[in-house]
């Protein structure tokens, strides 16, 4: 294969400034006295160009996106089995890797890291570090951990000990205790390797950096812990079975982070890397979960719910119009043909409908997630999650799951006949303006087209929608990491309202298409970085690609949805302790 | 009349607790690292004690709140035109005093002012300044106002000359403007006059202050700018009427700082002063237009729309039993009889309704409201508001009017009649639920009984309310200022989720009445507190106490509703160019 392969692109003046590394628009328009005290850049951590990272110990790729009149590169890393045994080059140098902590992310990276390097016949040796009360201690016990070869330890000695720290903490617990309980206890010259960009969030909003003399990386897997190792088990038999990984290198102190961080994402099984930087991935990745991914799906679902019933439908209909019609053929087609094709399967009044709610939605939805994109960036999102963290015990936060909407979604599920779901076309238009909206935000924002489709599209097709398809997205919604909770609860109104007062009301005054929106939409040059993005997915396995949930908290749910046949749907819960 | 009284308040141990000044309880809790770079102390400009003032130009009052163990006292000056002598002495060493813009405060306090300087014989000049292209220059002369007498005059000419800088521009052209246009022209030892805290908001979120050789003093009127006006000529014959104002001192160079402030109160028509700080007035003028006074009431009127119409009622029904229940007769009876007289006013089942409805909404409605203070306390509030100045091109803020909702309220007003609109026990339970978590908020966050009840009581009751009564809530969220028309945007549709998540899945649910919450909101100090405050009212003139729309901006309009006639409402319109 190539290493370089050429995509011709459509011309898109606004994607052209969008990729201008030098200025990416949303950044100018921030007032400055606010970036002054938050730092805002969003490619702080690149050495070499945007999208591109060197490595002498792998061999990547470089896609090129001819966006004329200004091509972007975008670098990559194919993974695989056969790649594993220059994991042990990647590693030069560390003699101990500490696993901190056993929520989802941990007991995957652990097993699979543990695994690969015995493979390889490495001579690091993986322990788990946990907190001495921790009761995780049975659990990694059962796979395997055990003090008695030194493969399981007290934190903090695991911690002053290791020359990688892989720190898979909550969220939570990175901000209370990272710059007061950790930090200190790293040896100079090791490196702290992160897989959500959360903590730098945190740092910032508090105006705190990392110790200088550690490596700082970051690799996040775009799946949830037990897809992971699941996967990584599949490829055994399977070459290149896993989950996609994006990487970031913050901090390079020793001037071989990319290639330790490159190792870390092979070593657990990653098929696909994709570089990023902290920033990105967490803005992102919070920006992700409060739009499309969750909080817009769950007040789509609920505008569109009320306004079917409002016209008459049964309440049963109206669900399997709104919510049952995205998580079910929308997102199938999506995932199967790309976004595009969803429009292009409507004919005739259909095709008037979808154009007429797309029209009526883009605007309004991509204001609700411009906004949610500023919140993130400027670290208002942050310190919520953190502020919250002081209320938690007057406020816990309940459950959604208790009214009308989601008692019928019950009955709706009970009783599904996958084939019968109807394809709305009101639905669909307002769903798909909204995920163009929030890819256009991304990119305008200066994002990689690997990471705007791995965050904004695949992620919702193949793990979300179907997740909640499966499940519910109240389900969904009620059990997803605190910060996507939180996120969720907070951004799904706004989606609701701004859609029934802006959009449902340009629909019955009946503004009909703007037919300049619908034609960039269809010349939107992600289109083809979809279809790309979608070949580099894993080969398919049995079964095929996985659901993740946002880093689900307990219980944990491993959710196998068969994209092959749109009848079926194959769920195993797995609940982690 | 005795310069102190005792009110025996019921013993209540966490009103104690949130009014020792030393350990506000939940300032303590926001994480130290947040608070190292905001400040969020609220009482870092008190000099003699909580709620208490200095002043040898007028004769203060001392309201003593006994609440056991211990008392809390309450400074406030009464005004009246019999004081107005009074306002040569306090404004001893001031020369000529700049009103800065032409919105809605500027023309009445202007005008106001210079009214009662000619009445006393001052020689003091009150000058308009304006931007050279403002399009108020017409209206300023229209009503006196000419650059021939050097009382009109550009901006900054006329801030560089003044002694006393009454700055009333918008918020947000004080966040653009102060650091850079503003504050450098300011003579050493003057002045600057806000009515709204907002300015220091901005600064304390990007880490700025006030230059330190000026005095900074904030008198806000407790109505808009027009009401503001009419009461004072009102007050040529009925002496006291007028618009209360809280007032507070931030900076002091000079030490003349408290007089100034207080003479500016009464001198432009305060029937009664009340201390405050900058931060605790834009805390509590934020958080009350987010929460009770707008935000909070148009998700309950939402969400209990829906529901009745759910339970079989007509749109209209539905209407009525929520949006017209609360603007009307729960209104009306808490503005003549206090909050407590609503619920007594129930028997039997009904009454087992309102406590019901009572004890499912008042933690969810707490935990809204509880976030709401930490984003506003934190600056995240405030930040965002900036930010989306930086969007507003893109995406202007959208109407709200066009929802089924506002549709069928604009029926239903057309067709009113008064006395039948039906006081719903449902509807006032979860309606006076919020108001008492708002109330027991800020009291936990150590604002003083009379801004408590100012800003969360009689702001609602008597000014917002009645407004939204004559002119519907979507009229009322579409017109008011900015900072308002986004922070009702934000967090109506927070509070419409909640209550629906959480307070009507448990009334769904049968919980019942949680008899400990009905006795805690029995005996809650508050209501002896707003007894008190609202003998302070301005006595009744015609027509009496005026509504006050939340810093409204064009097209103003200045409600009239008589509150001695239930059955009619006076509506004059006035636009303010």
């Amino acid at each position: 294969m190539p290493a370089t392969r050429a995509i011709l692109l459509l011309p898109a003046l606004h994607a052209v400034a969008a990729f201008s590394p030098l200025s990416p628009p949303s950044l100018s328009k921030i007032p400055s006295a606010v970036s002054s005290i938050r730092p805002l850049s969003l490619r702080n951590s690149r050495k070499v160009g945007p999208y591109m990272f060197d490595t002498k110990v792998f061999q990547k790729e470089t896609i090129e996106f001819s966006v004329s009149p200004d091509p972007t590169k975008e670098d990559i890393l194919r993974g695989g089995r056969d790649k594993f045994p220059l994991v042990k080059k990647a590693f030069e140098g560390i003699k101990k890797i500490g696993v901190i902590g056993w929520g989802s992310q941990a007991p995957a990276q652990g097993q699979n890291l543990a695994d690969t390097l015995k493979e390889i016949g490495s001579d690091i040796k993986v322990t788990v570090g946990l907190r001495a009360n921790s009761p995780s201690w049975k659990a990694a016990q059962a796979v395997g951990f055990s003090e008695a070869d030194g493969t399981l330890g007290e934190q903090s000695a695991v911690i002053k000990e290791s020359d990688l720290v892989m720190l898979l903490i909550s969220d939570a617990a990175q901000a209370n205790d990272y710059k007061t309980k950790i930090e200190p206890l790293i040896k100079p010259g090791a490196t702290l390797g992160l897989s959500h960009g959360f903590l730098l969030g945190h740092l910032e909003s508090i105006g705190e950096t990392f110790r200088k003399d550690i490596n700082v990386v970051l690799v996040a897997p775009k799946g949830m812990g037990p897809s992971v190792r699941r996967l990584y088990e599949q490829g055994k038999t399977v070459n290149g079975a896993g989950i996609n990984s994006s990487f970031g290198v913050h901090q390079d102190a020793t001037g071989r982070a990319t290639e330790i961080a490159l190792g870390w994402a092979i070593a657990i099984g990653s098929p696909f890397v994709f570089e990023t930087t902290l920033k990105e991935e967490y803005c992102s990745d919070i920006y992700g979960e409060r739009g499309i991914l969750l909080g817009a799906v769950h007040g789509i679902v609920e505008v569109l719910f009320r306004r079917y019933m409002s016209q008459g439908m049964t309440p049963e209909d109206a669900f399997k119009n709104s919510c049952e019609s995205i998580t079910g053929p929308i997102t199938k087609t999506i995932s199967k043909k790309g976004i595009l094709n969803v429009y292009q399967m409507f004919q005739g009044e259909d095709k008037k409908r979808f154009e007429e709610a797309y029209s009526a939605s883009y605007t309004p939805a991509k204001d609700v997630l411009a906004e949610i994109y500023d919140e993130v960036k400027s670290g208002n999102e942050i310190r919520s999650v953190i502020m919250h963290g002081d209320r938690f015990d007057k406020f816990p936060i309940g459950k959604i799951d208790g009214t009308f909407t989601w008692k019928v979604g019950e009955k709706v599920r009970a009783a599904r006949k996958e084939d019968q779901i109807p394809l709305n076309p009101t639905t669909a238009g307002m769903y798909i303006a909204t995920m163009m909206a929030q890819i256009d935000v991304l990119r305008e924002n200066g994002h990689s087209y690997t990471e705007i489709v791995n965050e904004s599209v695949i992620e919702a097709v193949d793990s979300l929608c179907p997740y909640m398809h499966a499940k519910g997205v109240a389900f969904m919604v009620d059990n997803c990491s605190r910060t996507a909770r939180l996120g969720s609860r907070k951004w799904a109104p706004r989606f609701d309202y701004m859609l029934e007062q802006q959009a449902c009301a340009d629909l019955d005054a009946k503004k009909g298409v703007n037919q300049a929106m619908i034609d960039k939409f269809v010349k939107n040059p992600v289109h083809h970085a979809v279809n790309e993005c979608c070949k580099l997915r894993p080969p398919s396995t049995s079964p095929p690609p996985v659901p993740r949930p946002p880093r689900m908290t307990f219980p944990s749910l491993s959710v196998s949805p068969s994209r092959t046949k749109s009848s079926t749907v194959d769920l195993s819960i797995r609940v982690l302790s």
